[in-house]
Formats: C-alpha cells, sequence, structure tokens
C-alpha cells in the first residue's frame, strides 16, 4: 500500500520504560508507540527513532519516523490527539510533521541536544528523585565548567564510552557542553553534538563530577581523550538524570 | 521521661500519600515519619505538621515538631541522617533544629507559602504530570495576575474554601498571591499568607485559571469574595500541582 513519511516528536518519563527500543518481555517506549500506531492505522507501522535511549532515559524532543498508509487520510492534528489518547501516561506525541521520502529519522538528524540534571545537597530531594543525580557533596560548579569546554570540538571519545558500545569509529564532534547552575542546589549539564557513542554524555557527566567533588584535576579532560581508555575516565552517571532534549535536522 | 523539643523540615513528593495525616490503613506522611522516629528513638514519638496537606500535596518545607527522649541524646545531624536512612524514597527530612520548650509547629507558625504549577501547553507533559496541572487550552497569564493582587491582604474567604472546612472564621490575609511564567510552558502561582483554610489555594488557582481561560471576568474576585458564596468561585484545582514550600515562624 502507498505510505506518507511523517515524523512524531515524544515526550516521555523513562522511569517505567526499558529503553527505546524493541524488546521482547519488556515494556519500551518504542513498543507502546507502535501499539498505539497500529491501533490507530488499523495495519502495524513500524516507529524508527533518532535516538534510541537507555532504560531511564527521558525525552522532551526524541524524533521518531513512521509511514502512514495512504489509504486512511488522518490529518495531523488527529493523529497527534489520536495517539495521545492511546499512549500511556508516561508518552506524549508532542507534535507531528509530514516529511519527504527519503526521511529517515536517525540518519537524517544533523545534531541532538542533551540535558544532564544534577541535584547536589546534603539531603535527598523526593520530588527531583526521578529527573535529577543526587549528588551529596558540595560540587564546585566553574572547574566542571572550564573541564567541560575541553570536550568540546572534534575528538576521539573512545575514553568515554560503554565498553558495549557497537560504533565502529570513535571520533565524534561535541559543539557545546556547558555546565551551569540552574535552581538553587541545581547543576544542569547540556551536551550539543553530531553523533554520540553509547553512554557518552552519561560518562562524560560522570567524569565532570569527579572533577567537581575536586576528585580530578579540572585539567585531566585532554589526557582522558589522548588515553583512549575507557578506565581512566569517570563512572557512567545514572541514567534518570539524562533527558533527550531535541534532534536537529 | 524527659524529653527535649525539635523541628524538621521536611521534603515529599505527595503523589503515593494519603495526605499528611494519620489514617488507619492509609499510607500518609506523619504515619510513615512517625515509624521512623519510633525505630530511631526506640518508642513510639508523635509528630505535629505546620500544615496537614491533603493528599497528593507535595512539600519541599514542610515543618514538624517532635519531642525528642532526653535518654537518648542524639546529635541533629545523626538525627537528619537517621531518619532519612529510614525514611522512604518519596520522604526526606532536609534539616533539623532544636526549639525552646513552647514551640508547636502549627500554632507558632507566623506564615505558610504555597506554590500552585500549571503546565500550559495543547499536548500532555509526561514528565510534568506528577508535579503540573496540565492545561490545553492557552492562558493569558497578566489578567491572572492583575485578578490575583484582588485576593492581597485581609478578606473574608468564604467562597474559597471547601465545604466541609472546620474552620470557625474565615477571614484570613494573604500577604502574597504571584502569577508568573515559569519556565516556557510553565505558569507559576505563589501564595504566602498566614493562615489558610482548606482547599484554599486549589480554590484560588481554580477561579484564577478560569479568567485566564477567559472564562470568568478579570475584575471578578471582589464580587466573589462580597458574596461568600462557594459556588460563584472556580473548580478546585487539582492537588498534584501544589507544593507547601515553607513554614515561616
Amino acid at each position: 500500500m502507498e505510505s506518507r513519511a511523517a515524523r512524531l516528536t515524544l515526550a516521555y518519563d523513562g522511569s517505567r520504560f526499558a529503553g527505546w527500543q524493541l524488546q521482547p518481555g519488556q515494556r519500551t517506549v518504542q513498543g507502546v508507540l507502535e501499539v498505539a500506531l497500529e491501533a490507530l492505522a488499523g495495519e502495524p507501522l513500524r516507529a524508527q527513532a533518532a535516538g534510541r535511549t537507555d532504560a531511564g532515559v527521558h525525552a522532551e524532543g526524541q524524533v521518531v519516523g513512521v509511514r502512514l498508509p495512504e489509504g486512511r487520510r488522518l490529518p495531523l492534528k488527529a493523529l497527534v490527539q489520536g495517539l495521545n489518547g492511546l499512549l500511556p501516561e508516561d508518552v506524549a506525541v508532542r507534535e507531528a510533521a509530514f516529511v519527504p521520502d527519503g526521511f529517515d529519522a536517525r540518519r537524517s538528524a544533523r545534531g541532538k541536544r542533551y540535558r544532564y540534571r544534577i541535584w547536589n545537597r546534603a539531603t535527598r530531594c523526593p520530588l527531583r528523585r526521578g529527573t535529577h543525580w543526587q549528588i551529596f557533596p558540595p560540587l564546585d560548579c566553574e572547574p566542571m565548567r572550564r573541564a567541560a569546554t575541553a570536550l568540546e570540538g572534534e575528538h576521539d571519545f573512545q575514553a568515554f564510552r560503554s565498553a558495549d558500545c557497537p560504533a565502529k569509529t570513535t571520533v565524534r564532534r561535541l559543539d557545546r557542553v556547558a555546565v551551569a547552575p540552574g535552581e538553587p542546589g541545581e547543576i544542569v549539564v547540556e551536551v550539543r553534538g553530531t553523533a554520540f557513542l553509547k553512554h557518552m554524555v552519561r560518562n562524560v557527566v560522570g567524569t565532570l563530577v569527579e572533577i567537581g567533588r575536586g576528585k580530578r584535576p579540572e585539567g585531566d579532560v585532554p589526557r582522558l581523550l589522548a588515553s583512549r581508555d575507557r578506565r581512566l575516565a569517570g563512572p557512567t552517571a545514572p541514567a534518570h538524570g539524562l533527558c533527550l532534549m531535541e534532534v536537529y535536522y
């Protein structure tokens, strides 16, 4: 049957999902979205995301490509409302648009922006436990900010990818790595780049937090990049602090 | 046994609580706190809150009075850490302080500050579904802001209290009712006052939202106050948008 390419912008609370990607027996964002798409379209549809977020990672602006059957000409507004009526409360479609036939949510993307949120107080914060990494000892934001700028530009990020990262090459370009205070108690790390290795943002944040705690010198980043050794960089920051904010095309 | 008066500042995510107050067979904040206090003190202790928040209402700065047995002289820091180790993840003690013997968390309070958060976008926001009231049609913030100022000062708030409010008098003083945009898509209502009637903040917010939607004239507040008629004011805004931010002594 003829079909027409569309893209959906999705927001989700990653807490109760085993990540984006379809996995048998697991609740995934792709899984619940494809159930809703099939209910609306009357036939199975495949959804392809710009970024396959890990278990627990949130999204404000995930982008998903889908081919809609031409037979049922559904206006975009009805598509958004229909899907939102069918989706569970932890996923929502923010908008929908038709795109040229060659559109590929993943390959057509020019870049992505992630936000990582840290809650830096001596006591737990119940209302932020699902969205922030709680760090009890005080972090010094300024060394973190300066260290982050050393990550900007094109580098070999071998030292910042997970052991099971399947990518063949490890050179990536980060356009912006910014560390800034948010509301009182909050530190926000924003990372924008063309493409990312597995756990790359979380490994960057884990390393910056060690710098903020004074456990690692702020000038350490160039040495880590040059080492290409994952064991030298910091720990992987937890998934629930991370949010995919935007995908650029 | 001798005892010493202390006050605890609490934060909690109200989502899974049937409110502050002890109720048989229900999970309440007072219930889980008293369990933790007894485990730490070795004897049952009673906790008294400044404000008995309703089911679903959150807190960043609830204040609780408790009499600690003198027998076990526990430093305040150990008290905070001990309680936080015993409390579930949706409640935390932010700080503790010794207070004069006559301290009564409720009666000694000079005032309280609440925040109500609205998410005003055409689509649901999964990451804010537990903390914001989702309003789909666009709200006009300016009329809401102007209407809110008419609530400031000393007034009879009979029209803004719930039918089952037990208070004998209905005159209260609000020092500040401020409506302002927060992050993009967010509208924040801040209310500071000496004392509050049951559902008063939520009824105020429900009325302001009708004004923001243009369903009610912005000059309506003086008429509502004068009417002393609950049926004339707006609906009760949902509990999950409300947060007790601070108690003043």
